[in-house]
């Protein structure tokens, strides 16, 4: 071949290094020649109750209109996040997950050489969808783990068009307080696009955590976006939203793929916002898995880093990447989090308790 | 508010007219005060046969799986499609809808102020990703509503980086040969990927129709894209592919959403490509409700350009707008294609026999 395609690619996807994800069940099974039933996957933040019986039940009944293209609009799902929400229908974008819409937030706003800053150790779709654009990435380090957002304010400077900021993030759980955020959001200049990401927000139950829909109704340059992969239990059917001022939800709705979410996805998560007792029981056993795990880590002698997520990262040392492999080997993923930065830690999601007492239990063998 | 935020949007994404899609029966069902039962929606070229039961069962039994992300891979449908196509593992970019594959490929190579080549009336998708990017649209007239390929070599600069091909085309149903396209490629510099469309490609017949897989397999600049949504049935879903030389499939996968298809669109387009019975009866329901439509536009002296898709595109004449509203007052949604500059023209997609029958006689009656 005389032509090196690669090298027709645009500058930023050519130096994108892909995500990557957790090993699903499937693929460990298939490597190390288990049975896919003796593996626990601690891995991807899922939720481990499984899905709601009232979202299977909305699947069942929409999959009859299968041949039929999705509502492009979203017309019943939004609306009936307006209510949940007390937010108006043309604020709302939906995405294929909420990594859809912070994809959308980059094409619309980043152009080529733009700076974005976002937080060492935060999620790593900021930078892919930052360099996929071509934007500048303005890493800010981190303190204690968590967002220095005093830094991040000074940070801005006149090429600056957009903030990622995760609350809680992930990888590290970490969270900030309503009043940093505030203090945040005023010192940030208003033609600055301030993207708040709660994509584990109904988990947290600390007094001081911000609900970021209550501080986007005076600041039309916050957009707040939310998912339906974790507590919600969609994981597998990708949906996420973007709540934001209209003129900024008229140019992502331009850019977004005009079928972007699935009816079966539409229809599972209106039944998810219906289903106010799953929601409950999966917060109790995020829960009730933290205190097991974490428990058992102090036990352990395993510092961590305190997560208001669903997951909790934690210090293997040295040999993080060989007690992965140890972890692997007895049918226990959990997630290395070395291209975060972060090579002594291992991320571990929280399960069932049973699965949590099988990843203690390997643990206890290995370490 | 003192900022314009829609002045902040990059260039391209400002001046994009979102894609417009097929009325939904529930919104035409409001709009109209009308029954959804009684509505026929021939608008959005969709299978009209209802699932496939083994693509309903292997929904069922994947939903299962639903609180875990889908595997962000696509293994065992990949490798399905490989044994189908008889293609290489490395060759094939997953979409969430074929949608998804085209705008991948205008993120990933196609650079502000880059030319990208397409037809006349050509899928609106096209300038629509195209535009996203800031990509400058070379429009080629098409010649009797089809693609003009000789015009379109010499359209080629070298500022080109792309050309658009829809085979057969959305929204005309006009196809090219196989000597045609051949003397096409022949003449395109191997620096300019050829993206081969072929969304429609289950439903031709015809002798002389290439089969862009084949071609592929000695040209690394062609990139050949299909989808579920139509033939097999899976509109609802999304879930389309491209196959291309691994370079290019490498940089596809870079920009590409890690989790962009859902699992239960895995599972089903994976059971899709297991139910030949089903593609077979598609495929000729297709043929007959061709025959009765274009049978009955012929006794109506109503002229259509002669399609090789789902879909007919007739002329209605200077009322077609105005009868268009009669259909839909009556329950018959087609589909308007004044944005493609075709005023005159409506496109009735194929439907099950007493669907057409209802068009027919509606149409009947305001003729």
């Amino acid at each position: 071949m005389s032509v090196d395609y690669t090298q027709l690619a645009v500058q930023g996807v050519r130096q994108l290094q892909p995500y990557i994800p957790g090993k699903p069940v499937d693929e460990v099974a298939r490597e190390l020649g288990l049975a896919p039933e003796n593996i626990v996957k601690l891995a991807s933040n899922e939720n481990p109750l499984g899905p709601s019986s009232k979202v299977l039940e909305a699947i069942t009944k929409a999959q009859s209109e299968l041949t039929r293209y999705p509502d492009s609009n979203g017309y019943s799902l939004k609306n009936t996040l307006c209510a949940h929400l007390n937010v108006a229908f043309d604020q709302i974008t939906l995405g294929n997950g909420s990594n859809d819409v912070l994809d959308l937030l980059a094409r619309a706003f980043v152009a080529p050489g733009a700076e974005v800053i976002f937080s060492q150790y935060a999620f790593i779709v900021y930078p892919i969808v930052t360099q996929a654009v071509g934007g500048k990435a303005v890493v800010v380090p981190a303190v204690e783990w968590g967002h220095d957002l005093e830094a991040m304010a000074k940070a801005v400077t006149e090429k600056t068009v957009m903030v990622f900021l995760a609350n809680p993030n992930n990888p590290t759980g970490t969270c900030f307080s309503r009043s940093e955020l505030v203090k945040f959001l005023g010192q940030v200049p208003e033609h600055v696009i301030v993207v708040l990401d709660e994509a584990y927000f109904e988990y947290v139950d600390s007094e001081d955590y911000p609900n970021g829909l209550r501080l986007q109704q005076d600041l039309p340059n916050l957009v707040v976006c939310r998912t339906f992969s974790k507590a919600y239990g969609l994981a597998g059917l990708r949906v996420g939203y973007a709540v934001a001022s209209p003129e900024i939800t008229d140019m992502l709705n331009r850019v977004r793929q005009p079928f972007n979410v699935s009816s079966l996805a539409l229809a599972a998560a209106e039944a998810a916002l219906h289903d106010q007792p799953y929601l409950t029981k999966a917060c109790q056993i995020n829960h009730e898995g933290m205190e097991q795990i974490t428990s058992a880590l102090n036990a352990f002698e395993v510092s961590f880093i305190p997560s208001k997520g669903n997951f909790v990262t934690a210090d293997f040392g040295e040999n993080a990447a060989g007690i992965n492999q140890q972890l692997l080997q007895q049918g226990v993923i959990v997630r290395p989090v070395a291209n975060y930065g972060m090579a002594r830690h291992l991320r571990i999601s929280i399960g069932l308790p049973k699965e949590n007492e099988r990843l203690i239990k390997v643990l206890e063998q290995i370490l």
